[in-house]
């Protein structure tokens, strides 16, 4: 029998070979992203996200992604694209749901369909500078999940958890990552350049 | 004189009648991010970023921005989009850059160029599963600015302090932001539905 199953979009064969693979060499699960951003003008400006460490490995998207940032009229800027904030946003979501997924698909869960809305709460006191008591960034998140598929309540809770547990964004979310920065000319790493 | 004056494509006479709108009604700082994603097949996925709460009013993004989430082959998807974790750095380099940018034009500080270049370090046992030790997000992140103006190069640090002392993005991917999350009909609110 071929271990090429394919559930909820995703090679449960190669899922369980990755696993294994990433046993019997720890190196593999090194991975680096990579980004580069130019502003625009105003509130608009642009990333490149083209080449990243995967498997251990030098790879490229291709072709590569050049999504954009900007802020409506009220922020004072063109509306061109999703602000920052919402991106944060599209990648919770993005992640809880890809991770939900694909750890149903090892454990052999069909899943119908997933939907999820979002609410972010955030009180420009922070940005503008105008009050030290008021967090810049998101005071809280909410989610509700939507889950369709031929199981209980029980199991949609438990791929629920699964995704809060296994997520990388609901991590860096949540608990918050150290970010080193360096102006280019002052020791900054040239790995990047 | 007409309060007018653009500095760094942005509107600084707008920006100082914000401040000062909000110093005196509290209640326009308040901001609500909402989104809605649905999942596709496999690691993709897409975004509805549709209306939101700017300025104490409903308001709307038009036309709306759509996002996709996706993979690449070697996470066992297509490599449509940018993933989960690079929108995490696309939205940090956004936010940081808007920040320092604004608050240059509050300064009265012309920018002439900000780019800036992202790593974020993953160790994929975290997603996997296989280590409790590992966590599931970037281990790291760094950051290096290249900042073009007519100014000296503590202006620069002072402008990269200014960013990462207001960025709402910053604050939430280095402090973390609590995340409440529900199962439609459990109890979730709708007053997102």
């Amino acid at each position: 029998m071929p271990n090429t199953r394919i559930i909820n979009g995703v090679d449960s064969g190669k899922l369980a070979g990755t696993i294994d693979a990433v046993k019997a060499d720890p190196a593999l699960a090194n991975f680096q992203f990579r980004l580069r951003n130019r502003w625009l003008d105003g509130g608009e400006n642009r990333s490149l996200i083209d080449d990243y460490l995967g498997a251990n490995q030098e790879l490229r998207h291709e072709p590569a992604f050049e999504p954009v940032n900007d802020e409506p009229p009220v922020l004072l800027s063109g509306d061109k694209a999703p602000n920052p904030v919402e991106y944060v946003l599209h990648a919770l979501a993005g992640c809880l749901t890809t991770t939900l997924i694909y750890h149903a698909a090892a454990r052999g869960i069909e899943v119908k369909g997933v939907s999820t809305r979002f609410e972010g709460d955030l009180d420009l006191h922070g940005f503008l500078g105008l009050s030290d008591k008021v967090r810049r960034g998101f005071r809280a998140i909410r989610v509700v999940f939507d889950i369709k598929g031929d199981f209980d309540e029980a199991t949609k809770k438990e791929l629920i958890a699964l995704a809060k547990a296994h997520s990388p964004v609901f991590d860096i979310v949540t608990n918050g990552v150290k970010v080193q920065s360096a102006l280019e000319g002052n020791g900054a790493s040239k790995k990047a350049a």
